[in-house]
């Protein structure tokens, strides 16, 4: 099996060296342990109810306290680092991404990518390249499935050449394809736990929920983050580097942003069973130390799950904000005719979550 | 049994929200684990021996190392805040703690509030708000109970009317209302673990054990502290918003102070077991990443413990002090005719532990 | 059995205090825990294949995954500073560190010393101390030895005197005395995890690998790892005591250096199974908050291990270096026809590990 994969040399990949249908076995698998779930708490502030009450999940049917979402998504997204993105300029946007099996204290993660697009910039000094990554467990079931797609520097100057093959990139996860565990749900339980009542049905499409709280970020936290996901590029932790860049400093890793922006999501989304998808997402503007982060989100739509009377799903839009409080926030200004985004933005994500109807 | 609890709203509750008799039961119910025990020791530096080895904690009785004291009591701390505390101005006091029974990895943590007691300010615009919280475990049984009282703004300016109702506060803990754990003491394997000789029959009345360590707090260890117990109190994590108060900064949470100080204090305390009450304290003025802690104790008083011929209660005074070493301080000066606090005292609790007797 | 011990002062043991022969059973008995590991590697970024992987450590004949060798080594030093460097100038050096058993999540380790050489200086106002120390698991069984050297305060100026005895200290560990575990070795397996093929018969004795990734350390994350380790020297936490000294701010411990240092060669050394033995090794100059770490590998020798048909042993140095990448940096500069260390130079670290034949 070793002998499908070329292996990633200590430098890293260039653009010259993806070609559509190179596969990667990204190392290192890792048993993802209590101590994982208790850092993932300290370093975020997550307070969502199942990861966090073996007894709660349990009479929900989890066979123990699933693995908060973001942090399944960040150790599996940490592990792509090396192979595909150690030498990108940008990680451009996210879409597909799929939970697919819930992921509990004691499961091995193992994570593998297929190059599915490259496109070369007009300059041919970089180039953006597409991947479809899955991780699985243990025993080799997919976990979690995406696609995402960075500007990866040529290994020489104008060395990104050749056709451009893009893939095909769904607008959002189509209910029909959307994973939901076999759970049972018992909303007095979860209601008791997240000490909220506001369920599926209390949510309007249109509906803008100001989170009210803000999380400042420090050196620590982000790179200790980073650390735990094995996340090894270096533009987050080489500050002696960065001096020299025009960011000057480090920058924070757009999972460590995701992350906290959900745990301060968490008010007006308390009984939020978990991410379902991610449709789309960017990262509009770099992070660092010191910055606050603040966020509102806008409940893009409601459905019903297949199969599911007791839950249901809502497409939800996350914002994340740098030093400016959400209430009356826009993140799209007008400006000379044009829209764009304001730069404090630095997270749009496109989700979706399942919810019990009430 | 929901219905018996009115939700708190987003933004916490004010002055004119609570009324004798009020219930909450508050989120998130959390499984503790070795991961949280291993931040603990990472984020204060504790080394009383029963927390840290499974076989002497086995050896002494426990069905498994217990968690630390002063773990359990953030825990359960950080699951008030959001119910009690959101809105509060000042945590004024403790009152009545008790430890009812040993908490161990795996053991999931509830917490319950009652108010007790109101007192609005002759302003109007805040009041005193007293509440009974308790911690229990997965069984239903009670392993924590406590007394604070709060300063909570009101939500409208002279809002904070009515009648007031103070509650008793006991002065101390009868040693008769300590909860001894059924524990089998081996003092030879405690002082071979701790390192350390002095049992309850080396300490006198009126000693004052001063400690000579010193412990620099940075911005992200109380941040990640704070996060680890749940407690959302915005003055810990948004820099932004604190830039605008006279504080200037974010305040470290109180009970990371208690934390730190507590660890200070194993040398010259190596053998205590544990705490079995906090019988009163204060934060005396606010702590902020930069601050050096210092700690000195005084042995307020001793006595047996009701049944136990092995084990005696000693009752501490923990002063804790700001960028000033302990030997020498003293926390009480003279000025003028009136004996008032020296500024760098942060924290002076009044706590109760149980010790062999040798 | 505690009776063979001389518990140390709360001050720690100055020079006069040791004694040729004087044991010392440390405190604090700590069960290591899954916490423990995933602190680890957020605090160091590791990403050695076996301790994070619970079936590859299975596959390859472990009960459970091993710890990391450099957590086990900063734990078991740390129980050993309250005795032996408390009152340290300076820690001179190691020889001799061999590990001896694995040891894995739920094991407890406690430590012991032996005083075997004692040098006081010509002034009189300190002296070296010599001392074997080892790390012993719940069953007993060593699984970790070493000796280190240390200057120590005297208590009383000039006080340091005596005659010297000076042990033998081994230039390396011999081949035949290496502890090589009894480990099945999957090679497929092993280079699947770690994502590269480099075996033992890829390396040259002489090359030199330049591991390319920095490293910059804050205060948060040294002082954590300190306070994990359970290590309470004041030099590490206490930065008012240390803005009066030379350094004047805290220094960081440099068994935390060792450990990013090593993470840090991860990209080069992948299939490195593990630490065999520290041959020597000393900390060239002191490491602070904001100094970013870069290291580079010299292979120095290579060797067949007893026994092992499937398994080699690599000599290696490790130079640590601070806020100056590795490629190209020379260690030793010729200054007035003398040979010195360059002042960038932190660690120089001489060990032995197993890796793959192929």
């Amino acid at each position: 099996m070793t002998e499908r994969y070329v292996h990633t040399p200590p430098e890293g990949n260039f653009f010259e060296d993806f070609a559509i249908g190179r596969q990667f076995l990204h190392p290192t698998p890792r048993t993802i342990t209590e101590g994982d779930a208790s850092l993932y708490i300290a370093l975020t502030g997550a307070r969502q109810p199942l990861p966090c009450s073996q007894p709660l999940a349990m009479a929900m049917g989890y066979r123990a306290a699933p693995l908060d979402d973001g942090l399944l998504f960040n150790m599996a997204f940490g592990k792509t680092v090396s192979d595909i993105s150690a030498n990108a300029v940008a990680n451009l946007g996210y879409a597909d991404l799929r939970f697919l099996e819930p992921v509990h204290a004691g499961d091995t993660l193992t994570a593998r990518s297929e190059v599915i697009g490259l496109r070369p910039t007009s300059s041919g000094d970089n180039g953006v390249v597409y991947v479809r990554s899955s991780a699985f467990n243990q025993h080799g079931r997919p976990v979690l499935t995406w696609i995402r797609w960075v500007l990866v520097h040529a290994r020489a100057r104008g060395g990104a050449v050749g056709e451009a093959v893009v893939p095909d990139l769904p607008e959002r996860v189509e209910p029909a394809d959307l994973r939901v565990p076999a759970i049972t749900v018992d909303v007095a339980a979860l209601v008791r736990a997240s000490g909220a009542a506001r369920l599926w049905d209390d949510y309007a499409i249109g509906q803008r929920i100001d989170h009210a709280a803000g999380m400042t970020l420090d050196e620590t936290d982000h790179t200790l983050a980073t650390r735990l996901y094995q996340n090894g590029a270096k533009v987050h932790f080489d500050a002696q580097m960065m001096a020299s860049t025009p960011h000057g400093r480090r920058l924070v890793y757009g999972g460590h942003v995701i992350s906290v922006c959900r745990a301060l999501a968490f008010e007006g989304l308390e009984n939020v069973i978990g991410m379902l998808a991610i449709n789309g997402g960017s990262h509009r503007a770099p992070t660092f130390a010191g910055d606050t982060l603040y966020c509102f989100t806008e409940v893009l739509d409601k459905f019903a799950l297949p199969g599911r009377a007791d839950l249901g799903g809502l497409r939800l839009r996350l914002v994340g904000i740098k030093n400016r409080p959400a209430a009356g926030f826009l993140a799209e200004v007008e400006e000379g005719g044009k829209v764009r985004f304001d730069p404090a933005v630095v997270l749009d994500l496109d989700y979706t979550v399942m919810i019990p109807r009430g």
